[in-house]
Parts: C-alpha cells; structure tokens; sequence
C-alpha cells in the first residue's frame, strides 16, 4: 500500500525558499525506498507576495492550504529597512493567522545539544529538551487597544486570555510526550504576578500529573527559567508554557544549544481538523538572502518533525540521523561555518543514501 | 554642613537579613570620612513576619516608610516547601506593594562583568550595561480575573495596562541615563504582537529620540533579545523595557554576567515624591540562609546604587571600586567560592579604608 500525502509548501521570504528547497531534497531521498509519496503544492505567501498582490492571506488560500495533509513552511518577513511593508503584518494576518485558524495549539520546539558542535555556554554537557508552548492562546489573541492615542492621555492594553479548554489540551499533550521520553514536566509560568493566569495553568498541570503518576513535574517562574536554561539547560525535559512565555524560551533555547540557525518547530493541531505546519524557528534573515549560505538544518530538521506527525518515523529517524552525523563530522573538521546551502543538502542526502 | 540620611532597613526572609547587615558595615565604611550621615531603622516585614503577626504591609507601616530618605532591602520570600505560606502573597502584598504605593517606575538593573569573575559563556569579553525596567504598569498591575474557576469553561484573564504618563516618563529617565553613559538605547518589546502597547513604547522612545541626537537607538523583540544577551551582550548600553519583559531579561543579564548573586537594582521614585528603594536582584535563598554563607555582593552593589541616589557619588563610587577590586583579587587566588558572608564584608570594608 502506497500512502501519498500532500503537502503544501510556502517558502516566504529571504531565506524562506532557499531552506524548504533543502528540506525538500532531503525528505525526497528519506522516502525514497518507503511505500509513502509527499505531493507537494507550493503557495506564494509572505512579504514579496504581499507587495506584488497585496495577499496577505485570503480567504480562498487558507481554505485550500485545509485540504493539505501538512505544511512545510519555510520563513516570512520582510527586511526591516523596507519601509514599503507595515511592521508585523505578515507576522499577524500571515504567520498568527495560520496558527489561529488552523488551530495550532501544540508549538513543539525541541531543543538540543549536537556532538561535536559548539555553543557559547563555557560548560560543554549535552542536553536535550523539548517546549511545548500553546499556541492560540495568551498575551497572543489580538486582544488588545488603545485609547487616546498619541495624546499624553493615551492608555494601550493586551489582554492575556487563557482557557480550560485551551490550557488542558497542550497540557495533556506535554504529559503524553514527556511519559515518552524521560517523564519530567517543567511548568513555566509567572503565577506570583500573573495569578489568574498562572493559576489555571498550575491546576491543569496538577490535575494532569495526577493521572500520569509516571510523571514527575516541576514549577518555575519565566525569569528563573531562563537562569536555568543558561546555567544547567540539562534540568528540563519537557517545559510546557503559555504563548509568550514560550516564544521567549525558545529563542532562548535556540541560542544556548548553538544557533538559532538549528531549531526546528512544529505547529499541531493536536486533534487533527486542520493540517499541521512545519517551519524553522529562525526568520527570513534578508541580509543573507540570495546568497546560497543560509543553513538549512532547521528547515531539515522541521521537515524530519513532519515526517513523524504523518506516523512516518522510519524516514523521520533517519533525517534525525543523518544531520547529527553529518553535524558531528563538520565539526570534527572544522568545516561547518564555510559552507554553503546546498553543500549542506547535497551531504544530508548523500548521508541518508548511505 | 553634615547631611544627614534616614534609611529604612527591611532585611526580610532568608538570607535578606544577612546581606543587608554586611551592606550596612559597608555603607559605614565608605561614609567615614564623608560629611553624611545614615541613620537606620529597621523594619520587620516578610514572610516571617507574616506568620508571626498577619502582616504583610499594613498601611501604617508604608506611611512611615514614606518618611525616610531611602529604603535598603534585602529579600523576601518563603521556602517554597512551607506550605503555610500562600503562593505569591508576600512578592503581591509587599514587595509589589511597595513599588506600586511608592510609585518605583524606574526599575535600574545595571550589568557588568567583572574582572577575573567567570561567566556562564564560553566568550570572555566584557560588558557593560544598564536595564531601565518600568516598575508600575504592564502586565504587573494586577488587573486579571477568572470566569467560571474550577470548570471546563473557565476563562482567565490578564490585562497588562500601559499608560502614555507611565510609559513616557521611564523613556525620558532611559534616555538622560543613555547620553551619560555610550549613547545608546535599546528598546524591547515585542510590537509585532503586542501592537497597542508596543506602539505607544515605540512612539515614545521615536519623541524622546528627536530631542536627544547624542543617543542612538535601536529596537529589539524580546525574543530576539535573549538571543543577543546570550550571544553579544557586548553591543548593549542602556535597555529600556517594560514591567514583565524586564523582569525576564535581567534574571538573564543576572545570569550571563556571572551570577545574579552580585547583581544590585535600585527601584526609583524619580520624581522623588516617595523614597526609592535599593535591593539586590536574587530572592531569598532559604536553602542556604541562617549558615553564614550568602554573598553579600549585590547588596553591597545595591547600598552603593544607594549612595549615588542620595547624591553621594564619591562614597558610591569608592564602594564600587572596592568591590571590582576585591572581586578581581579573589578570582586570581581563585578563593571566591569558599568565602563566607562576613569575610566578604570584611574584604570589602577593608579595601575602602585603604
Ligand atoms: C514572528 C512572530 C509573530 C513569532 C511569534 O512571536 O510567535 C515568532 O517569534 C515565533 O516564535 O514563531
Ligand atoms: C518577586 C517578583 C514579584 C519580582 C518581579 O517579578 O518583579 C522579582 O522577580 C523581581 O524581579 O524583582
């Protein structure tokens, strides 16, 4: 039985293309002695398509990007010194507006250490975790305005909003993917000032702890995590957090196990009505685009994410593999920095084949 | 003419009462041959006050805090295993408290490395910079509520609450600070998303940039601030950010300086309506307290932050000397970490007499 997915593929901006191109590449040789097809569709989206068409993200587009089985999404945004293109409106109608409409609830953003390649932490132990950060909820929905704008009497709100509904579902979800690696939960919050907030999480994740005795759990305050995730990231396994919290953490995270330039990311929707997105956790980086230099690892490494939601984790295992071999012999050559985008494909293919 | 200064001494939980006594035989020292004068009241407040009284900060109390030049605090803060104390209500109803009724909108964290003092990152070079963290508004001001608690329907809400008085008034201090220092501001926040507050935060520091040409500045996400802090904290001068993300990025910049046990803050009434108040940045450290072997450095540091505020800058100065000094003098002997508490102080006060 030959399964046969379809995939829609959104490059976007800068970079964007260049990676998803790679990702593609390596994806097509990790199936190619499965019984699975990836029929891809590539959309025009992002800042370039906007300013040709003025498409943000119509309404026609998001349905048609519903009939796909995932979405494999390489980066938008324009170059800041476009002054053409209003600040944050890809990120909002563009980026948000999948996550929303899609019911993207589960933001999987794995985080580790790769043999061999370097991080600006002096202290050299591995680690490997995984945040899970809700996605359609928090400082995030858009709930927010101002009142006497530009007078001396302005006052500007953002309204958190947080739900059962929304706060149990990621939080199940972190239990059951924590109850399958190393079984401990960090739960990152700021419920000693944000108390409603932080309150209903803290009581979802007790609730949830209560039924995965497997699983141990912690709290931690945003500030203080970010101390640990610097001091001894080897502490976390799964951290679960809000929207924002999450975002930040997860910079973070990319910096401290070695670049930004790594960090993949899956976007879930844990019930599965609506297809699922894939995308680097880096941006569109314009002042490197065209170039052929950008790094595509992260984009593979999405791609890798992909291929296990679709419940294809042979192929999934051996993109995993593939880079970290590949990562770990670059670094024992010194070779990494110096090359190119489709060198770094071509040796992640020919690793796969082999 | 002899100046004379009355300060307020709240030691607090833990370790609080331990530095702030070291602190204070620094503050002597350093005064000695200085025509100034503090004089000390101290004031039991705390979680342990709490348990022995139910007062967390009766309105009596912070009316005659109000009468002093300036307050010293150390920390406060349960054993997160003593389950008599309810989460938060000390950091709320007192430490909160106290910035809100004081009115504390500048929320001063500098950050430095220090000679011979090692850092979490593998790069050595140094930095210097100054986080102005609004004290009063955003996400801080408690303007949450929760629907239906308990239920599969609950909703629970956070309104971060940003004024043009309260936003532009931290701006203005951030700027005259940035022109006395390298000339330059970063603002964070995260407008892309945030867009009502981000907005009025933008506009404001865009006003105050035209009245200052000497500063420059730029603008960061939050997220893309911890990447920067972790990666070249070096091109930082002086951050301006408000209440929550402020919170976070100085855990950080606690954190990559090389621990946030020698990092001070100082929250400031700049309009001198009510006194400041000056308290280092970590908590109170139950699990260490009571066995002499806290570091008293950053309530030193916050002691000579004090100073500065009280106008007196050779006295704050020669504590900051002593203690970069002192600290570099350790880190060569590699005796730092074996030090107790009051062989600090003593190091310290001995290096400003000589
Ligand atoms: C571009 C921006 C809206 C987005 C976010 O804040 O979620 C990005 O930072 C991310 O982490 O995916
Ligand atoms: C204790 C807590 C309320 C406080 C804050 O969030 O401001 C602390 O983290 C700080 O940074 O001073």
């Amino acid at each position: 039985m030959n399964q046969t997915f379809s995939i829609a593929m959104i490059g976007g901006d800068g970079i964007g293309p260049e990676v998803v191109a790679e990702a593609r590449r390596v994806l097509d040789a990790a199936l190619e002695n499965e019984d699975a097809t990836l029929r891809y569709t590539a959309y025009s989206l992002g800042t370039g398509h906007w300013l040709e068409t003025g498409e943000t993200l119509h309404d026609e587009t998001l349905e048609k990007l519903r009939e796909h089985d995932a979405i494999l999404f390489g980066a938008v945004g324009a170059d800041p010194q476009d002054k053409r293109i209003p600040s944050g409106v890809v990120e909002r109608d563009l980026l948000l507006k999948l996550r929303f409409e899609l019911d993207h609830y589960i933001n999987l953003r794995p985080t580790r250490t790769y043999p061999g390649v370097s991080t600006p932490l002096a202290a050299t132990d591995e680690f490997d975790f995984l945040v899970v950060r809700e996605g359609t909820e928090g400082p995030y929905v858009g709930n927010g305005g101002s009142l006497r704008r530009g007078t001396e009497h302005e006052i500007a709100t953002e309204v958190s909003v947080n739900t059962a509904h929304g706060v149990q579902r990621v939080v199940a979800d972190a239990f059951n993917r924590a109850a399958s690696r190393r079984g401990h939960i960090t739960l990152v919050h700021k419920h000693n000032v944000l108390t409603h907030a932080g309150g209903l999480w803290r009581r979802s994740v007790e609730e949830h702890a209560a039924r995965h005795p497997e699983v141990s759990w912690n709290y931690m305050h945003i500030d203080a995590a970010t101390i640990h995730m610097v001091a001894d990231p080897q502490r976390f396994d799964v951290i679960v957090t809000d929207n924002l919290f999450g975002d930040i953490l997860t910079d973070l995270a990319g910096a401290v196990s070695g670049g930004i330039g790594m960090a993949p990311s899956a976007s879930i929707n844990g019930a599965g009505t609506a297809p699922s997105m894939f995308e680097p956790v880096h941006g569109s980086a314009p002042d490197i685009a065209g170039q052929g230099i950008a790094d595509p690892t992260a984009a593979v490494l999405s791609a890798g994410l992909m291929l296990e939601h679709l419940g294809l984790n042979g192929a999934a295992g051996r993109i995993e593999r593939a880079v970290i071999t590949q990562l770990s012999e670059w670094a024992e050559r010194s070779a990494g920095t110096a090359l190119g985008t489709a060198e770094r494909g071509d040796a992640y293919v020919s690793r796969i084949k082999t």
